[in-house]
């Protein structure tokens, strides 16, 4: 399968992606940066900001070159060429990774539910064990280690996918399939949401969690982490941290307030699906 | 030297530098957190938050326990029984650590000059070397590798100072000359600028500077990593965090302006004491 024809695949649910994004918020706009890798390849990293959509951030890349003795080790790969957009290609050696997840700042067991439904019908379409492998994945990535909490909902995350489990045009269906799940997920979380009245309440709340992304992206995130110390952009490795992000010192929840609730759910190991039927 | 007289010395630093800082901002109310811990030892954390301190944080700890293989080898030591406050002891071995710097939102040369000054005079007391050694290892050590920027205009930094270059006795002498510093220098910064009026220009740099200290307490300081990865305290070791912290995507300080002047000066080896000279 034809590199350039994975990179296009791509490039176009980028853009469904940003497009779907305009769409829910008619205020937001997009400021897009293309970047060269000084090793090989480079990237379309686009930035959207609106009333609605504070900040997020729509990447892609494509980068190849030959990999350092010490960045092969980190992979667990020989050293020599390598090329990764959606797949990883070392040598002879090719992989999928990818993963879709969800950190509200206000838990909802119903929202949950419908989120890991949709990842569970997009999984079940290509294998009826990928859910439950890469929900557990998910959770025990997204875990912040030194909180013993989780970042959000979790949802799927997988690395390493290859044969002879998966072939690779089965694994480009897959992932462009878990892509194309992003937007029709995200407006379920949107529409019934966005226009919400908060209080000061709401937004400490929503600041001090934004800061636990903060603490889980810096401190424990193996692709942050990866990218800023092979001197990846930082703006680009960086775009998804909030546009603000609180710490208030030894913060505990109201007891029975929906703060409250809400951490009582950042565990792992939470069958949402399950959980929320009557 | 006993470690109880080691530790008394250094809790009433501590209580020192509180009251000093409750006398600068009147406003200012502390809160004290004891704790233990499980494998031995404990600390006396405090906060501080006033109207013009947002949020401090003026901590102590005293632990000890053994160290398990991981835990000896990231430190560069035997496994075994360690003590460490101001003073660290493993086996036979013992060392000090410890610095004093400065992140200034908006960098003053003149400020920055009586702040060098005042710790050069204070390392030249115990040893002429000390000062050009520990500002340039405060220079290393405080600097955010993917920006390519310091954190501030540094300080001083050391750790692993032992026999034969400085004996017991004058190593706590020098870490209690050396926290004794604070107070002064802090004081310096604090009353020609507490009552300044700022813009929301300044504000919004302001935010943004806390969000490169975040990003290098998180990802780059060592301390705050071992702390995080052995199971420390997660409020005590990130309490340095700040109540405020923003990230804007891709921003870049308007040509001329004092933004940019003060981006300008976010870099290794820069000698403040003379540039400042006339």
């Amino acid at each position: 399968m034809d590199k350039q024809f994975i990179a296009t695949q791509l490039e176009a649910l980028q853009d469904d992606i940003c497009n779907g994004l305009l769409e829910l918020d008619k205020s937001a706009s997009i400021q897009e940066d293309l970047w060269q890798r000084p090793g090989g390849g480079g990237g379309r990293t686009r930035a959207i900001i609106g009333s609605h959509i504070e900040k997020g951030g729509v990447n892609f890349s494509a980068v190849h070159g030959t990999l350092n003795a010490e960045a092969a080790k980190s992979l667990g790969i020989g050293a020599g060429d390598f090329f990764a957009t959606g797949v990883s290609e070392a040598g002879d050696t090719w992989w999928f990774g990818g993963g879709i997840d969800a950190s509200p700042h206000y838990i909802s067991m119903d929202e949950s539910a419908v989120f890991h439904n949709k990842l569970k019908r997009c999984c079940d379409n290509t294998d009826p064990t990928y859910y439950t492998r890469f929900k557990k994945w998910a959770d025990d990535y997204f875990y912040i280690k030194h909180r013993q909490e989780t970042r959000g909902i979790g949802g799927i995350f997988f690395d390493r996918l290859t044969n002879p489990e998966i072939s690779k045009p089965v694994g480009l269906k897959f992932i462009l399939e878990v892509g194309q799940i992003f937007l029709p997920a995200y407006t379920d979380l949107f529409l019934p949401n966005f226009e919400k009245p908060f209080n000061d309440t709401h937004k400490n709340w929503q600041l001090i969690r934004r800061g636990r992304y903060v603490e889980f992206n810096l401190a424990w995130d193996r692709g942050t982490r990866f990218g800023l110390e092979t001197d990846g952009r930082a703006e680009s490795i960086l775009m998804s941290l909030p546009h603000d992000a609180r710490w208030v010192y030894n913060h505990v929840p109201q007891p029975g307030s929906l703060e409250e609730q809400t951490q009582r759910m950042l565990k792992k190991d939470i069958d949402w699906i399950s959980m929320s039927k009557p």
